[in-house]
């Protein structure tokens, strides 16, 4: 399903030094504050479910990834050897890192752990729709909990974090799997433990399969694929931990999120209980996140130390973007919060110079209590003045002018202004302008 | 004055894929805070002066550097050829990027530009006290605008910056330089501009060098040392521009920050007009900030395409960390920030375990109307449920038991408690319970 974009490698020459890497972005600061729009609602609704932010560092030494991340990830780094002999990696995921910290100090933190972080991931990759070498990810964990509420308030995470950018159940669905399931079935038909990884990856292929390939692929396990049929279209009879899962969510209104789908198992051979993965209704994007429960990760990269259930997630910010683009009213929501995220509301008309120190007595005054307020750094004229006061997205302009010691306020939308004294300035704006 | 904490190379075996680089640092919850306390105070204060944020790549072409950035910065680059045979580099500063960025599109925007951004740095140095391998950087930066207005503009937004977090004039001191005023002085001596330069050098000198060194390195320009000391006691009669900046400082009220200290000429090159560093008071911590006028570099990076007069600054988030640190009144504000920024607001106690879908529907209602919430995932005995809900911070307990269809609503700090039919539960909290 990947269509390239851009397939043949650039020739070195062309990699200018006024130009950007291909697959980096530069934030203007539109584009910088559609960044952080995502970013601020992320960590918003991740703080209501009581989950608390923690981050690492951009690098890390490339063994760290060699762990776990295994054969795809690792042929995406970006690493090299540093000044200290070090081969090092920049971040392609979060996992290693936060294996890395909670094994240093988890006697520290009561458990269960609600941790989350918003970071930066590089990755060496095609450039596609939706596919950058750079991207933002909200990443949120649960660690220490074995029960399927675990699962169903990670996937409520998910849920409501979608739902902060005004999208939909018409947007979105959320498919979930259950591996162990799988797992219960291969094993209730004298499939050896050893061989379910095997049998996983048949199922994995499932949809893109040819139905007699599949059979022939399900001999070595004595598995006949109506059988695989029939628990496909019945599972909560052998998986009774999604009863639990789908009982909780509902309690919260959240059921109609959510379709169980057993064919998704997830490529990463870490997952081992319930995986997820979150699609656009419509189908023109790639997933927008996945996530799923990984009880043996822990232990593995703590070479033992620390033996922890745990769960996670993983949303990236570039698909999101062009969701909210594609979708009208988180469109108009976000467009909303873009114009009341204004440059300033304050701008200060300065018309004549000479009240220049005075102006400037009370832009501080306004900036101590919060406000943001813009003026002209050097003389212009005063219709050039109101001109970029209402470019900046100012709601009041105050003018010191002739007035002195009155100020004219003028409001920009209205076109109404009143003379005050200026003694009395910041009291009325308090009355009359919230603060951004 | 660099002492070495760490002066050998790292043994690569030594390096654990356990283990941090050095250098680096990870964030926990309680480090995450303190990191995002800072960088929010940053933002909240450039916003305030109208200054919008903007940001770039973390990897560069290495090329943007060597343009500028000069011996010192090409040696400490994180610089590594790609999968794409591109030499790159993780950035070590911004100012190239922002050069690019303004090259690029310089007409987009109205003059002057008011831009920051947060960006995290990556430099190969030797790890100190104040100084790490990669840290986080206020930069702002005023475009197009020559007036010296502008660089009283500037350097408010570094004082208003410092006492957001409670420091005050006793905690630093913005030493100001006029790279100009030293220009006319050496040139009204009949020093060619060419040889300007190679005289701002030995001024940069001068506080770490005996008189008679002096003397001699001044003697090719034939200025007398004693020509120098009259001028360092009394620039003002040849620096105009200081003036102005006094004065609109002085207008401000936010004069008593700003010491003239002509010594300082700043070793960068590029640097053109006033030039700054910020000092603790106590000299306990390496530079604050620093930063000045450059008003060639963005034709230089351009080649040509763009020829705009700028200013900017950059303030670390390491030694700034120490300071606070080490200055009660704003260690004071920190922690009562990090109080009121708590893990939840409320807690749910599940006491019995019939009632957990109950408190399921009330948990999500009360994160819908943006509440911070956490309740157990299990089965928890009630005592200890108590006892999470005051180590999260939760101002209050809801508990979901015997009394349903009312719940118990408990003060956790005033240990007072009082029964609410459910059904009125979300109106009771409006009214009792800020939002954090």
């Amino acid at each position: 399903m990947r269509f390239a974009l851009e397939t043949s490698r650039v020739d070195p020459s062309l990699c200018r030094p006024m130009n950007l890497l291909p697959g980096f972005r530069d934030f203007y600061p539109e584009d910088c504050a559609r960044r952080n729009y995502i970013l601020s609602r992320w960590r918003e609704v991740a703080r209501r479910y009581g989950c608390v932010e923690y981050d690492g560092p951009v690098l890390e030494p490339i063994d760290l990834y060699k762990k776990k991340s295994g054969g795809e990830l690792l042929g995406q780094l970006f690493d090299f050897v540093d000044k200290g002999e070090r081969h090092v990696a920049m971040r392609p995921e979060m996992t290693p890192t936060l294996a890395r910290m909670v094994a240093a100090r988890e006697r520290d933190f009561k458990k269960p752990l609600k941790w989350f972080c918003v970071p930066q991931f590089f990755r060496y990759e095609k450039q596609q729709r939706g596919r950058l070498r750079e991207f933002y990810q909200l990443n949120c964990d649960i660690i220490g909990e074995p029960s399927p509420a675990a699962d169903a308030e990670l996937i409520a995470i998910v849920i409501d974090t979608l739902r902060a950018f005004g999208l939909t159940k018409e947007d979105f669905v959320i498919r979930v799997s259950d591996r162990t399931a799988w797992t219960q079935f291969a094993m209730a038909r004298g499939v050896g433990e050893e061989q379910v990884p095997d049998f996983l990856n048949v199922i994995d292929k499932l949809e893109r399969t040819p139905r007699e390939e599949i059979s022939k692929r399900l001999a070595p396990f004595s598995i006949p694929i109506e059988s695989v049929d029939a628990f496909l279209s019945n599972p909560a009879a052998e998986a009774a931990g999604l009863k639990t899962l789908t009982e909780d969510l509902a309690a919260r209104g959240l059921d109609g999120f959510v379709e169980l789908d057993l064919t998704i198992v997830r490529g990463l051979a870490y997952y081992t209980g319930f995986v997820f993965e979150v699609f656009d209704r419509r189908k023109k994007e790639r997933a927008l996140a996945g996530g799923g429960r990984y009880d043996k990760l822990l232990s593995l990269m703590s070479d033992n130390k620390v033996d922890l259930p745990a769960l996670g997630f993983g949303m990236g910010d570039v698909v999101l973007a062009n969701l909210i683009q594609d979708t009208p009213a988180a469109k108009a929501q976000m467009d909303a919060w873009m114009a009341r995220n204004r440059a300033v509301d304050l701008y200060a008309i300065i018309a004549k110079e000479e009240q220049r120190p005075a102006a400037l007595f009370y832009i501080q005054q306004l900036r101590e209590i919060g406000y943001r307020v813009d003026y002209p750094l050097a003389p212009v004229k005063i219709g050039k003045q109101f001109q970029t006061a209402e470019q900046l997205g100012a709601s009041l302009a105050i003018v010191f002018g002739d007035e002195w010691p009155q100020v004219k306020v003028k409001d920009l939308a209205k076109r109404e202004e009143q003379l005050v004294p200026a003694t009395e300035l910041l009291a009325l704006l308090e009355r009359i302008l919230p603060r951004a």
